[in-house]
């Protein structure tokens, strides 16, 4: 994991030097203040990974990655206007700290820089790596406007929600890891088996987020544990009990989830419910489904076992985390 | 002006046929509502004009004129929030009509829709014309960030506004000619002299909106006259008065922009320190400084004489207009 730690550093020291001083302060000190906010930077150092499993040079492949970066901080700047979100990483969300419009202009502004970075790049692929991102960019938010449509929607199919996550969260992993084999010309089969594995990856770390919101450790996940039943958010956990409940259950689960109360006693009741139905297992079983396809396609890709086996570990690392 | 009707009509058809029954509703449907109210279709039609006067095929051009047209109407729909715009080209905004949330996703689904339409054209010059694109979609949001800022600003110089309504609206048009001329593979000098003429040209088409506030045909006008003056909207024609009046007016007319009135009073008192002071006169000056600039870069481009002059009657048809 040295080389992921590295990885970080790169794109963090490249980051910082990306806004500076531009004009006008109250476009550019919100966006500053969004890329200074940390974060797993997991997008930019799998394209990283990407392009060198395929032989590229990742010096090359360093502004499209922060180009990805940049385009996932966008997202969420937005989202966390639609959501009404106070915090994001512990610090006062960009709407919050100074007005929606701002959050809205900065975004958008994000968005173009995001652009801006992706093109810088030397590659006969340019056309197709920037397909890439605007076709990624369409499908994040058509998965965002679903995760919305869902909110008032109680008769919301399991199908409906991996599909939802795939757009709104998985296709941008694929997307990042996509880019980094195209700037190395990796050919079309390992091009697509590796997108592929993002985007697979991509729907089990989303389950497994839902699954640490209820099962998480409690000592590292501190008082954040049911976050998601406070808010009523009909993650998979929620649907397949749902779905596996019987019928007085069932209302029982409902009824909770139109309830607005944040209070301890409603995680308890939701958490026994998901006790009595499994969904504890219900959910390991789905998200290894997707984390051991994903598996399985990187094992058909065409590379360097030395190199397969680093991303292996940085996704299991990913998978496995408790909190 | 047949010719502006044909291409007019070509982008209406084109246009129509984008959305159509894509899913979710929510986010296609302000979309598609959007693409359908109208307007003059200005940049794509100087797309065409300018991919034509190349000796371009305008069918290679349309579907980057869409994707300017789609831009435009993107940045419409989130300044529709920002300035909290109840209509839009007589039909009420989208973010009323349905919310601000969708208002922000949708646009940012038309920012990647534009992304879409600008790079479906073959062209070795593709990685250029997404570069215009990227680099103008910066510079509308930093003028959007000027507008706003001016707002609550009371030291606003006539340079300054001249620099926001250039990144604002008048690079956009530049970025519409300068990529039509791209596709025709155009070269450097002939390029940058379209380029130049778009952005003075518009320049002064928005130096013409400011004046048509104040000074347009009544009748034609109706009801409002004098709208930028209710809003306190700090305009050339405001800033230029500020500049020439001798202090006793300067202070009656900051504190009649001061006023949250929108009373037929104002506008009366405002217009009287405009008439005292010239500003009618003072504008039409300015704007036919840009204007005559740019028909001076028009001149100088290498291109038959016939295609020129039918450019020169669209720009002036536009700059002439009473409403």
């Amino acid at each position: 994991m040295n080389k992921i730690v590295r990885y970080r550093d790169l794109i963090e020291k490249a980051l910082s030097g990306i806004i500076l001083d531009r004009k006008p302060d109250r476009l550019y000190q919100p966006i500053s203040y969004t890329l200074k906010l940390g974060g797993k930077r997991l997008r930019p150092i799998l394209t990283l990974m990407a392009c060198e499993l395929f032989g590229g040079n990742i010096n090359e492949a360093i502004n499209p990655a922060l180009g990805l970066e940049i385009f996932h901080n966008f997202t969420l700047l937005h989202d966390d206007i639609m959501d009404e979100a106070p915090l994001r990483r512990g610090h006062v969300t960009v709407w919050q700290k100074w007005d929606p419009n701002v959050a809205i202009l900065s975004g958008d502004t994000m968005f173009a820089l995001a652009y801006k970075y992706v093109s810088l790049v030397k590659s006969k692929n340019l056309p197709e790596i920037l397909d890439t991102l605007t076709q990624t960019a369409i499908e994040v938010c058509e998965g965002q406007q679903y995760d919305m449509d869902f909110e008032i929607r109680d008769d919301v199919m399991i199908s409906e929600y991996l599909e939802m996550i795939r757009l709104k969260t998985a296709v941008l992993l694929g997307a990042s890891v996509k880019i980094g084999a195209l700037i190395a010309n990796a050919n079309n089969s390992n091009t697509r088996l590796i997108y592929d594995f993002g985007v697979n990856a991509g729907i089990a770390f989303q389950l497994k987020d839902d699954w640490l919101d209820a099962f998480g450790n409690p000592e590292k996940f501190g008082k954040n544990i049911g976050g998601d039943i406070r808010a009523n958010k009909k993650t998979y956990l929620y649907l397949k009990c749902l779905e596996k409940a019987d019928n007085s259950d069932r209302q029982i689960l409902v009824k909770l989830f139109h309830d607005k109360s944040k209070s301890a006693k409603k995680v308890d009741d939701v958490l026994k419910l998901y006790a009595k139905y499994c969904i504890r297992q219900e959910t390991i079983d789905e998200m290894e489904y997707f984390f051991g396809k994903s598996l399985d396609l990187l094992e058909q890709i065409n590379a360097p076992r030395n190199l397969k086996n680093e991303i292996i570990e940085f996704a299991e690392w990913l998978y496995k985390r408790d909190h």
